[in-house]
């Protein structure tokens, strides 16, 4: 068997997720058939994050075996050959160390969020970003967003049904810059929670619109208690933006 | 009557067009069943351009008359309450003079047209840009540009069904430049024929590819045929960016 690394970009919107679910299409399901439609081979797809319904990613990772001996530029032409009409596409395709692993081999993730701050709704950006009407403070927001680097108990913004053995984590980044109309929160750190990213957004849009101030988001994190942070922001303003290994 | 000025952006992508047609939905019947739908009143409703079927606004320009008493941001909020779902939105609103005319009051418009130059498909630009697979040189597009920038006969960039009464326009400024992967080329001129910018960028698609040099487009300038240009490129990429008065 040879292990091929596989660099993703998709638009979330029209998949139940990265993984395989009952309930609908998802990019593994749409990558694996693929797979088979190039080689006939029915292969197990892993990817470094197992992004959420309607979650974007810009730069996922994904490792795969196949039997069949090709390049991995003939097998990125041929995946995207076969993805098509689909909004998934192979970036890159690399040869992979057969001990290498997309999601345990991986040192850091980076996610970015996107929110567009006007008072129109979205037209050409509707389903790529958060769009948010009431006038936000990204300055406030960004000098907050401190408050949560490092490493900590993040239960107070990890989903219910999150998996992770422990809700301790380690923020290496949490970046909030506007340009224009557009905000963006850049998040790094080796791995999050599940919906971890979201519910931050979810927070510092609160801190944004002058409902809380940095000691409330602290004291969020503080309360180890999901209740105590903001809502979760939607799905289609989140991007998988890098994997580093 | 009072006459409002709007400032419009939209996904050009389900519409036939800016102009209302019998063969499908336009902008402009959307815009003005919104204003029905707000004061009850039939308007005509009259841009700066015409886009065509599949092009994308960030800033079209409509003036509209309607006898209703309301500010600009009421009207503005009530149109894009009615507009939905449609991606097309108001993003500002102004009392315009009753001799303020979107088309003929209009000293300059500005398109931009976006190219993802790479190997892999689009997925969250699709129907966004143009994808071009080929490696394109835009130093040497943006260098050939410049040969059709000034006053000329674009009678060989015109579509056959122009109804302009000349072939002759000013072009202020046409510039090519790469950011990663992708290119964007800036058009100015007080006015364009039909087709113009997508039959120039099929053109520089051909100088980017290295079959055609400076001098070829040059000789298809002066050629003043239509068949001695390049094809016209994909609606998808080209954005009406702003109007000025």
């Amino acid at each position: 068997m040879n292990r091929f690394r596989l660099q993703l970009e998709y638009d979330g919107g029209p998949y139940v997720g990265w993984q395989r679910q009952d309930n609908g299409a998802s990019i593994q399901q749409a990558l694996e058939e693929a797979v088979r439609a190039f080689c006939g081979e029915i292969t197990s797809a892993v990817a470094a994050g197992r992004t959420d319904a309607g979650v974007h990613a810009l730069g996922q990772v994904v490792h795969l075996d196949i039997a069949k001996q090709c390049s991995p530029e003939t097998l990125r032409d041929a995946l995207n050959f076969h993805l098509k009409p689909q909004p998934i596409a192979v970036l890159e395709a690399t040869v992979a160390d057969s001990d290498f692993h997309a999601r345990f081999s991986a040192l850091g993730r980076a996610y970015r969020y996107r929110i567009v701050n006007r008072r129109a709704p979205l037209t050409i950006d509707h389903g790529r970003a958060w769009w948010v009407a009431n006038t936000l403070d990204a300055q406030a927001m960004a000098a907050a967003a401190q408050c949560l680097v490092g490493r900590h108990d993040f239960t107070s913004f990890r989903s219910s049904i999150c998996q992770a053995a422990s809700p301790v984590k380690t923020l290496d980044r949490l970046d909030v810059a506007r340009d224009g109309e557009e905000i963006r929160i850049e998040a790094e750190a080796r791995s999050f929670l599940h919906h971890q990213v979201r519910n931050i957004v979810g927070s510092l849009k609160l801190v944004g619109e002058g409902r809380w101030v940095t000691e409330d988001l602290a004291a969020a994190l503080a309360a180890r208690d999901r209740r105590a942070a903001g809502p979760t922001a939607p799905p289609a303003g989140l991007y998988l933006s890098g994997v580093r290994y």
